[in-house]
């Protein structure tokens, strides 16, 4: 486990074979010629085999200066746990994310914890004594203080002249059905949005929470967080915090090692050392460029042919396992496929 | 931990001193009366200061035949761990339930484990051996064969005649947005469903797959599972999967035993031996009310005020941490609040 794994649905053990070998095997004959061959047509594509089929060309490179690594303290077996996290990319939240930059830049994290756990919510971490003003670590210099208005990213661009390249929903491509919580939702370079009209010839779009993303922990408005604070995703998409708490990333590998910690005790989920709850130290949280031996990472452009395929697929489930497509998927049932280069 | 908590943001620990008392509070006072006085309006109460203050007449008792207790064996601290589902009532699923009260009677689950943890995913459990005809347990005698068919309930019932009993979304109360998987959702005697017209004066309702709902594992159609082999959504919503697979019950608690399991290294997350992982036993699974002092619970009736008023809080989070209320919700974000009875 590691790189966001495509989902195969509870079936039993044996059926796991064929499907790797459904997997592995080279482009299926085409329907047409199977026709004319009197044969049986081949069952459509998974997901995954979908991904694995996508050409190179397809996969965009992630910058290491773009990954943020955490390394938590060894397990109880003495194996190591890292935590790959892909930072936004501009325009998205970009003043939280110097002030990331920055306190990774001056180890701020090392030595931290991971201090909350809550299930079907979030795991959260940073300085435990952030409260505290006698004990709190003190922050780097220059840290940004960003205001609610920046939640907000604003692309002046049409969602009429541009479908295709803002999101999927608003595409030629499938039509996944509609969201509870936005217009329009769909993917933008890579990442999960939500969208809505402002005006003739503009749009706004803004990061929405699905699993594994990572946000800015905060208190009460007008406080949005430096940044210190982080948290992410590990339950069904709470979106009901979209706009109103800042996204700076997500987990591109190693979420089990966050995801499978013990549930904290205390209110919220957050450790209760009074209730035996033991914190997970954070041994140091690097930026990529800084970090030997880092695999190189990409992600299917949701940009891509292979992508919308994808992502019909996944609306689609027309798969063996499956009786039922579900004609529709919402956006967090549409995860952005990243593995390590090939 | 352990009953279904109610979600704060990610916010700062000292914060929750200022939620737990807000929630502790008796009621507040009228807003007209604040108005007439001159004073500033309370701020609008937060799903769970409404459920906190749901009167006893809006809970409805679950009967101990209708739970199911899963002790696991202990944790390394040597804790017990026990997982308590509750099986959903009639007409849903009748037959793997059926089916799992035979397997619970004939103690059939005692001594097999937990083999599969996929992050984001699921958790199934049940024989490790159930493909090997060598090792396999034999199944108790006179187990139903279901089908595909059973997948959905029909309620004859007008969903517009009876729309607020039937489901919050086909209500009178607050409207929670659209959905990507069905025309309707909502809730129905305290589940998750979704739902759509079949005929004048009659609809079709079918359990949805939220998170912590229990289901049947099974092998490609025409097999549907007996129910030997269960799984849990400890992730995403994997809403794909209604009506392709039985659902039958959900966690009301402990679900951090399962969530929180180490996940397998074998593909789809089943347990890989050889590769180190170790299955969690399964010491004992019975029905309610063969457990001496197991707790009575209660759940929020889906067809009270105080659930149309919850579930509106959640779809528009006015409380004081929100800035934006988001004006819907999707389904699995409502969940039905679950406690030991007062």
């Amino acid at each position: 486990m590691g790189l966001q794994t495509l989902h195969s649905p509870p079936m039993h053990k044996t059926l796991i074979a064929l499907a790797a070998l459904t997997a592995a095997s080279p482009a299926l004959p085409q329907a047409s010629a199977a026709i004319a061959a009197g044969k049986a047509q081949p069952s459509p594509l998974a997901p995954s085999e979908i991904v694995a089929q996508a050409p190179k060309a397809d996969w965009t490179g992630i910058a290491a200066s773009d990954l943020l690594v955490m390394d938590l303290a060894p397990d109880a077996k003495g194996k190591p746990r890292r935590v790959v996290i892909q930072l936004m990319p501009a325009p998205f939240s970009q003043g939280w994310i110097g002030n990331i930059r920055k306190l990774a830049a001056a180890r701020f994290w090392d030595g931290t914890a991971v201090n909350r756990v809550q299930d079907n919510y979030v795991v959260q971490w940073g300085d435990p004594d952030a409260e505290d003003k006698v004990k709190a670590k003190a922050l780097p210099e220059g840290l940004a203080v960003m205001s609610e208005s920046d939640y907000n990213t604003i692309v002046r661009e049409s969602l009429d002249r541009k479908r295709r390249s803002e999101t999927s929903r608003m595409a030629n491509g499938p039509d996944l059905g509609p969201d509870a919580y936005a217009r329009f939702t769909g993917h933008h370079l890579g990442w999960p949005v939500a969208a809505e009209v402002i005006e003739e010839g503009a749009s706004r779009l803004w990061p929405v929470h699905c699993y594994g993303m990572v946000g800015v922990g905060r208190d009460l408005s007008p406080n949005t967080g430096s940044g210190a604070e982080l948290y992410v995703v590990i339950g069904h998409a709470p979106r009901h915090l979209d706009r109103n708490i800042a996204l700076v990333g997500r987990v591109i590998e190693g979420i089990e090692h966050l995801s499978s910690l013990p549930r904290g005790k205390g209110a919220l989920g957050f450790y209760d050392l009074a209730q035996g709850d033991e914190r997970t130290g954070i041994v140091s949280v690097r930026l990529g460029g800084e970090v030997k031996g880092l695999p190189a990472y990409e992600y299917l452009s949701t940009e891509s042919g292979s992508f919308a395929k994808y992502a019909d697929a996944r609306a689609n489930r027309r798969d063996a396992f499956f009786i039922r497509p579900a004609d529709g998927a919402d956006i967090c049932n549409i995860p952005v496929p990243v593995r390590k280069a090939k």
